[in-house]
């Protein structure tokens, strides 16, 4: 499902390989990055179709709530170009870029909705998803030229950064959970990298096969485990660090980290 | 050409109206707006028509420079969705949002930016533009894969927030000059509130028409003038102080800040 692109020739030489056996650590499907980059975003760009001039793509801002299916639901005006667009013709798309970037610009992920709007007869769960929010909307949500209208999501971009993309079916999407590590993600790095470099290096060591690493920095990390990059006498490699469990809530981060230490110690002696 | 809308009745009673005559404050114009948020945004997303889904709007990142007449400049790979769909239907918008927002968060400019991409065979004032602004684009902006687009524009939204918007030709677009200050404006507007609120309820009875006010808070701000919030026995009210010159740069506002003072002292002293 996933396909790497070659943007150009690589500029570092190849990367060490793993040289021990090890189980692939598990990774958020292009589902979950989708509902993850939807949950921890909040500013939006819907595209519609302009009455005028006729058939362009139009391109607005689009505050969001979202249904429990992960449809995105807007609050939108009569007065406004989009409604009078969508009006016109629904197909549609929502685009939110990664609100929490642990990368460089053009290497954070962002998504692309696509589908078919319509406005909502039933109003309550819309009105209350939205306000969850967008609590200033209590300002104008019921005012008369105001409706709720949500995304049938038909189909799934996702792209993760440079060389990581994919579609993903509209089913994936709707029965993904969100990660809700992304808030804390960035800074939990950084810690990590400043001051517990010697348990990215222990977990490096013991479970990513590359056993002769002399070092280890952190780059991303989701609920499933933490990026890295290392350096062994063979060259530099890429590799993942498991969790033991999967990170349930924000908090959590802290305790897998503790937990990731005591295994990676654990496996390095032996026992 | 602004169109001011009624989203619903008013919560404040009648606003207080200028009891002594004025001469209008200038204000930016659409165009001036519009090129205003191009050149502060640094995030853009571009609207194309989606090959598959067929003829679905499609919203994707686009990194972007300036050409000198405000033409948007992006550098994209033929890897991306909205390459493949541009080379098949150049029909595009590209669409910014307020990136130092003065006000709430739906009360913040946007613009939508309505033509024709076309690949440019002239590579250097393009490549130019898209690095001053995108210097880590030095790492992938020669890949063979990549090529730089501009966008014909054709017409041009503006939303300057609640009830102010207008469509501007895109002649006023291509002729207006950016307005500098957004980068410091929010920043003026506080430590103006806070440590010079004297200056703005001077200039406020000075060159409103309410020398009765006994407060006025600073809103937001620009190259030609503060729009203030102010306070009379008769009401409440809205209005304009004006810069005796447009600021001419970020480091203009100070010195700006100080003229209207003076000027506000000399006018209430009848000098």
């Amino acid at each position: 499902m996933t396909t790497t692109g070659e943007h150009g020739a690589s500029t570092a030489g190849l990367p060490a390989e793993p040289i021990t056996e090890v189980t692939p650590a598990r990774r958020p499907s292009p589902g979950e990055a989708a509902r993850t980059l939807v949950q921890h975003s909040t500013r939006a760009t819907l595209s519609t179709l302009a009455l005028d001039p006729a058939g362009y793509p139009f391109g607005s801002v689009a505050p969001y709530g979202i249904l429990g299916d992960g449809r995105p639901v807007l609050c939108i005006s009569t007065m406004a170009e989009h409604t009078r667009n969508l009006q016109n013709d629904p197909r549609a798309s929502f685009f939110v870029v990664e609100e929490f970037p642990q990368g460089e610009a053009m290497d954070n992920g962002r998504l692309t909705l696509i589908g078919t709007a319509h406005e909502l007869e039933q109003r309550d769960e819309a009105r209350a998803a939205f306000l969850a929010r967008n609590p200033e909307g209590a300002s104008y949500v019921d005012f008369a030229d105001f409706s709720f209208w949500a995304l049938d999501v038909e189909a799934v971009r996702w792209v993760g950064g440079f060389g990581r993309m994919a579609w993903c079916s509209p089913e994936d999407y709707r029965d993904a959970d969100p990660d809700p590590t992304p808030p804390v993600a960035a800074f939990s790095v950084r810690h990590m990298n400043e001051d517990h470099a010697e348990v990215l290096l222990d977990a490096t060591r013991a479970f990513t096969g590359h056993p002769d690493a002399v070092s280890a920095t952190g780059m991303r990390l989701d609920r499933y485990g933490i990026d890295v990059e290392l350096v062994t006498p063979r060259g530099i490699g890429f590799a993942r660090l498991p969790f033991d469990e999967p990170v349930a809530d924000a908090d959590g981060v802290r305790p897998a980290a503790v937990a990731l230490a005591r295994l990676a110690r654990a496996a390095l002696s032996g026992s």
